[in-house]
């Protein structure tokens, strides 16, 4: 396996002349978001991640965590490593400086979260987990449960876990059946959870599960939901540690990939109920849940976009290092590097040009985000919440599925050493599997999309970014060069095509939605594809720009360029044939009986 | 995990109405092959796949293959398994009668081929194996040799390898150093050799290897390399075991996936040389090779096909039995089982209408070969090795890439089940994987589907390809029906493209190769996807007239058009912006600055 870098050249590219970082560092409380410090915060993460995590990262995986006797021990090395990563502040990054965050915007610590994940996606879930326990409590804890908690778990001394899934509560969480029943001040928790993520490990010193589970008497389905705070170890009012509540974990599962990130089974209350306390009012987990459910299925989106990186830096360095056979058509029968062939580069630059769009759609969809929160005026507050809310599901669904893409080639690139497990591009393949799967499959993305995003407010929001696209699109108009020609080209179809698919599926949503559902992931990949050729061309237009200028190192903006050009000419023109899929596919999806599959 | 069941009904009506083996059955030689011979076999065939090697296969995979001191210990089972498949006579299923051979079609071999891989891909490897040394020595061998092995290693009580790779030659086979000296009447072999699968185990007495080396001298690359047979252990001239031969098992790889086949690593010649006899003349080596790299190539094809079969099974049993929330649209809170959601459905048919398009297409190609050995006009068998050329990399290319995106989507119909290692479907995900790889990387394949195939003869043999697809189209105007309507669409347009990229790859390879084999695997792409739309659509057609015959089960043959139909519309599409890339993206491939990827 090989050494990981943080791409710094081309995350600072991206922050700055497409997800608009000036801007973001201009709002209410992110003043200190400057460029300067943005420099600070992503060469150290950088540091952290190729020095301490990365390092981990194989280890980890053939280690893996152990269970024995109720006790989960992680891999060698990860906890002086995450030690080191508490130590040094960075979990603390976008949380609440009233209980010790750093109150930096979203945006920025998606680019951190991107290097953690990159280095070590099994070592990352942890904070990434703890991330929305965290925000949970800022948003919708009292001030008692704020104070005993948060400080310890934004430090990242104690971590946070999600406990939602049961056996036969999966992407159907309603149906789950955990109890919880009110004594004095607290309620008592029974039930098992399954799929738990850091349930059960030995990097901290206390667990806090965020638990959601059924009062007696709570109507059925999502709507008799509520959450709760139920620790490992129970806090007194002084902070100190009390004795053990009644959860145990029961198992951990063995796993196709993240080997090293312990996914427990949880038993509550096998001697009469575990303690815990109720996060705002009963009956309204499920709301609750939302209000994380963006950032969690951003920061999945990240992993996707994180292991494809990792992916491509190690099968490129495999193909700089592996002499193979003759180059193309040449005369002197000398092996050259397999760089240099021709289905090789291709690989390479497929994994890259996808890599450069996700990381546009992401970062920009973090911008949305903060921008959401934090404009002053109301009007752009909820014009960027629109936004982000119909990026989110693209983010995490289209990056996922990349991300197995990407690991895929990255191993085809390896050739039969892809195959063997010591050089490291095997991982990628299986880590990278997950993703599609937890925090909503990309099928419920799709889903999302389709009938929370794009009819509910009947294609308004779309409407709007397909405006943005134009906007760009007429900006490259501007512009000259074969780069920018291919992409304007690509770009123009690609918005007419997505917007055809859109307007298709608002017609037939109305009448036949499950035929609208039956092309609701074609229509998600469309909106992938289409959205990182924008953000590609928009950063393509300023690398053109720069380079006019002699701004900048111009060969990393003559690659930007080039890039840009190879996922015009081979990536967009996927998008057509999608919406054949869209528009007239999905009446074959649903023609077959069931019984005849 | 879940059992596996041989699709006899989908084989035989392939067999039937798309492969012709009635017609195959007429040629001199295969008379044997009736059509109560085949479905004896199959049926037969179906029960071992289906009782003895499926049920090892989660196991297998699970304790993997064992290597001490020198010796490799197969998982549990795989022992008896493989007497009881050497004893029924598998083994000779299509070998020459005179050394104990069945002497049956390839086209029926390569049925029974799909079985045993979708039963047990890691079982099955061995058999592959030691069919392609067979081959070798049918083809090459001289009186002596074959009387000496041949009857063993046809009934299978020793089993053969194939040594290519080693450390510094892989895809380039040309840079190999192995040695082989002349000694007496025979040569002594030194060198390493690695990637060697089976190359050692324990469930034969005898291990026939078949090894290229150079012998003093030899010219430099391809042109000077020798092939040898090297057993395991020496063999008396009475053809009792003598001493062991100077080779040895250094180690056995850490693999992704097929864990329960050995991958070796073998030293030939630490003492002094490993006893070999030459096949052939000298030099010749490679050239042996080929005589049995179309059916290696295509039985590799067949594990694509195989695993997405398996997969398949596995994910809509799943599908099946698990209930999850209620159906889209419906007011019926009831959770239903996942089949029924359109996302789903979509997946499954993804998977079964490319599994049944491969499938037609490797069959076709199995009765391609038959035919260029055994028709008896001397114009008729060279079309139909024509045939079998244009296809063969098709097949083991298209096939393998879908093999691992199809074993995906079955991860993905498992939600969270899916990346848990006891339900199986993750080993599909990591054992489908090698097959892109070995055998000649899909790269590989693809520029020789460019060089070899479509440039060599100036495109002649793909015009006459197209010419057969093109009267399946005028068939379908004498049918009626919205699937036959949707496949003759399709086709019609997939025939168009097909011709227009490959007419723009005969231009371009003339002039600019590096640049037309920038486009090779998207080419390939295109050419499988539109042969297997072409034979579905052949299928369809078949199906047709039998429902409206009143012949045969209606609810498979509705089923075998409404599938046709899915594919036109779901997966057709895909080929127009292949054809972009071809003909417009290859450039782009190939500007960017090696340093500045």
């Amino acid at each position: 396996m090989t050494a990981y870098a943080a791409p710094l050249t081309d995350m600072r590219f991206v922050l700055d002349e497409v997800a608009d970082l000036a801007g973001i560092a201009k709002l209410p409380g992110y003043e200190e978001a400057t460029s300067d410090l943005a420099d600070a915060v992503l060469e150290e993460a950088g540091k952290l991640a190729a020095e301490v995590l990365a390092p981990l990262n194989h280890s980890g995986d053939q280690e893996g965590a152990a269970f024995e006797n109720g006790v989960v021990r992680t891999a060698r090395g990860f906890r002086e490593a995450y030690a080191q990563y508490v130590e040094s502040g960075w979990n603390a990054l976008p949380f609440d400086p009233d209980y010790g965050g750093q109150g930096l915007p979203w945006t920025l610590a998606t680019v951190v979260q991107e290097m953690w994940n990159s280095a070590n996606m099994s070592f990352a879930l942890c904070p990434l987990l703890t991330q929305g326990a965290v925000e949970l409590l800022q948003a919708h804890g009292s001030p008692e449960q704020k104070d005993l908690w948060l400080p310890k778990m934004i430090s990242g001394e104690w971590t946070g876990t999600m406990n939602l899934t049961e056996p036969q509560a999966g992407s159907d969480v309603g149906a789950l059946t955990t109890r919880a029943e009110p004594r004095d001040d607290h309620y008592l928790i029974t039930g098992q959870k399954v799929f738990i993520t850091y349930g059960e490990h030995d990097l901290a010193d206390n667990i806090v599960h965020m638990v959601l589970a059924r009062t007696p008497g709570a109507p059925a389905g999502t709507k008799g939901i509520s959450l709760f705070l139920v620790p490992k170890v129970l806090v007194n009012e002084d902070g100190s540690l009390g004795p053990h509540n009644d959860l145990r974990c029961v198992s951990i599962e063995h796993k196709l990939g993240i080997k090293a990130s312990p996914t427990a089974v949880l038993a509550f209350g096998d001697s009469g109920g575990a303690v815990g306390t109720l996060i705002g009012e009963e009956n309204r987990g499920m709301a609750y849940m939302f209000t994380m459910m963006n950032n969690a299925r951003l920061a999945v989106g990240v992993q996707g976009l994180a292991i494809a990186e990792r992916a491509y830096q190690q099968a490129l360095a495999y193909a700089r290092e592996r002499s193979q056979s003759a180059a193309v058509g040449a005369k002197d029968p000398t092996p050259v590097k397999i760089v240099n062939h021709p289905d090789v580069r291709r690989m390479l630059l497929t994994m890259k040009s996808q890599i450069e769009a996700m990381r546009a759609l992401i970062y920009v969809t973090a911008a949305a985000l903060d921008r959401a929160k934090r404009e002053p005026d109301e009007a752009a507050r909820a014009r960027a919440q629109t936004t982000a809310d119909l990026l989110i599901p693209v983010a995490k669904a289209w990056s996922t599925d990349l991300g197995c893409e990407i690991a895929s080639l990255g191993v085809q690139v390896h050739g039969g050493m892809g195959f063997i497990e010591e050089a490291g591009a095997a991982q990628h393949y299986r880590d990278a599997r997950i993703a599609p799967i937890y925090e909503g499959t990309n099928g419920i993305q799709a889903l999302d999309l389709l009938g929370r995003k794009l009819l509910r407010d009947d294609g308004a929001g779309m409407a709007a970014l397909l405006d943005e696209m134009r906007a760009t699109l007429a900006d490259l108009e501007t512009l000259k060069g074969k780069e920018i020609t291919a992409l304007r080209g690509a770009l123009g179809e690609g918005i007419l095509t997505l917007e055809a698919a859109g307007d298709y599926l608002l017609e037939t949503g109305k009448q036949e939605i499950a035929e609208a559902a039956a092309g609701a992931t074609p229509y998600l990949r469309i909106f992938g594809t289409v959205a990182g050729g924008w953000l590609l061309a928009k950063g393509a237009a300023a690398a053109a720009r720069r380079l006019a200028e002699g701004a900048g190192d111009p060969g990393f903006l003559q690659a930007k360029l080039a890039t840009g050009r190879f996922y015009a000419e081979n990536v967009m023109p996927q998008v057509a044939g999608l919406t054949m899929q869209v528009i007239t596919g999905a009446g074959s999806t649903l023609a077959l009986d069931e019984a005849l599959l």
